[in-house]
């Protein structure tokens, strides 16, 4: 999916709030603005979001001198999902369907997100863990295609959600390998976070290789790639790995809050709406040639 | 008020607002978004921001070729503030305190605003009229500068609350020259808005000569600048006319929502807080070498 118009806003906005998290002061914080606009008014706009917004990070993280500025916030976040979690996983177990409500809370760990419209007060009240309906819901034919497979890749987000994922992977029940970024970018799950949210003791953590907030298929290691395309389901968490991914035929499901208009209007639904949807180019394998 | 690191996103903002309201295409939007980005990158960030906001607002209608985007929606909003106007009338009337009843609507009427965080829906329910108390309020010392004034000057503000302003202007009962932007920007009052609300009714209508979305002295006419020098008491009313004139010593009250942060911070209150307050800089006559 390719950036809109409204990405230069929202990019500058993350710009704005990680100064904000940097602890900048004033003249500092102009001059990010400043290159930030030089670099916005320049770079490929016919690239996903991820892209663009992985050298806009790699940007900042020079002017700062600071490549994890989320460090403090990622691990704060873990805590406070971590102690949610056995709460969470006796309401799982108490469900009339565990796998379901599960897949819930993974969704509802979704809003904590320090790029697209962050809400960084999430746990304030314990609203988000109210999902409501979901916008698109293709649950039931995820439960058939999660039956079949016995090769699942699970496509990590942010870090804390982490947590509710561990939650959703349990209930799987499967074996299942949780991808996550290379190195840090925005709040965005390393091995490092996953090691914290406990996701090793219920998956195989592997990195993609890349950097970017999304899986852009062309950075990803050898590796990665050869686990991706022999995988028979794939369930990518998050609006980065959907704008990276949507276009690709391959066996994928999207689990995201559509959380900006790009995005919405892409799939079609009220932004802020919750999302379970088998890819448009869903097929049973992963085809994409480099 | 020299502009602050977060007028970068309030200006990417307000540019794809007006690429909205001017209804352009995926395309336009993206290259206005673009030339913006490069405009931020290279202006002069130590001017106030009605300054760079010109030069925006210029290159947003050279890009376009509209002058006036906000053409409709002004007269929109002059008729929707024009269907209030005989009840408010009446409130004033009924009031213990008639000048402060009017000056309060007046106040109120601050937030029609399509430059900083518009609130494009204002008529929606009616909750803009129940202002609460001011973060700053120094009316009972304008009251007293207003008996004494025979010269007075208003800087007006935006098309729709000049209808409120009226209602000020008529419980001030003297003569006051309204003052409107030369040409077209955003959606402030030219003399064409001052006349479709009403103000030649009550005031004498002047231009400042100056197309900025605030008063910028030396963009002033020599005629306009004569008349301000003359004054006694000069009310400001909003956020662009406070950034250009803080700093100015002069018999200025400033009447505003403080509708972001950086003019918040500048004046030490809330964000959202309404305003009225004397210069700190104030003097009985205007000081200014051009």
């Amino acid at each position: 999916m390719k950036a809109g118009a409204e990405c230069y806003l929202c990019l500058m906005s993350q710009v704005l709030r990680t100064a904000r998290v940097l602890g900048l002061d004033e003249g500092l914080s102009q001059r990010m603005a400043r290159e930030a606009c030089a670099f916005l008014a320049e770079t490929d706009f016919e690239r996903t979001p991820p892209e663009i917004s992985e050298d806009l990070y790699r940007l900042l993280a020079e002017l700062s001198g600071n490549e994890d500025p989320y460090s403090e916030i990622k691990k704060d976040n873990i805590q406070k999902a971590l102690k949610l979690y056995p709460e969470l996983k006796q309401a799982v177990e108490a469900s009339a369907d565990p796998l379901r409500a599960a897949l819930e809370i993974s969704l509802a760990g979704n809003v904590i997100d320090f790029g697209a419209n962050a809400e960084d007060d999430w746990l304030s009240d314990r609203r988000f863990l109210s999902l409501g309906s979901l916008a698109l819901d293709d649950y039931v034919q995820l439960v058939e295609d999660l039956n079949r497979a016995t090769r699942i890749v699970f496509l990590g987000d942010n870090a804390g959600e982490t947590v509710f994922d561990r939650l959703f992977i349990e209930k799987i029940g499967k074996k299942v390998r949780y991808a996550v970024r290379e190195k840090p970018i925005i709040n965005d799950a390393t091995a490092e976070e996953a090691r914290l949210s406990g996701l090793p003791e219920v998956a195989e953590v592997i990195s993609s290789g890349c950097r970017a907030p999304g899986t852009v298929i062309n950075q990803c290691s050898a590796d990665f790639l050869k686990i991706l395309r022999e995988s028979e389901l794939i369930i990518a968490k998050g609006q980065g790995n959907f704008e990276c991914l949507e276009q690709i035929p391959g066996p994928f499901y999207f689990l995201l809050k559509a959380k900006c208009e790009v995005v919405s209007r892409h799939l079609g639904v009220e932004k802020g709406s919750l999302v379970l949807t088998r890819s448009r180019n869903f097929q049973a394998r992963l085809a994409f040639n480099i």
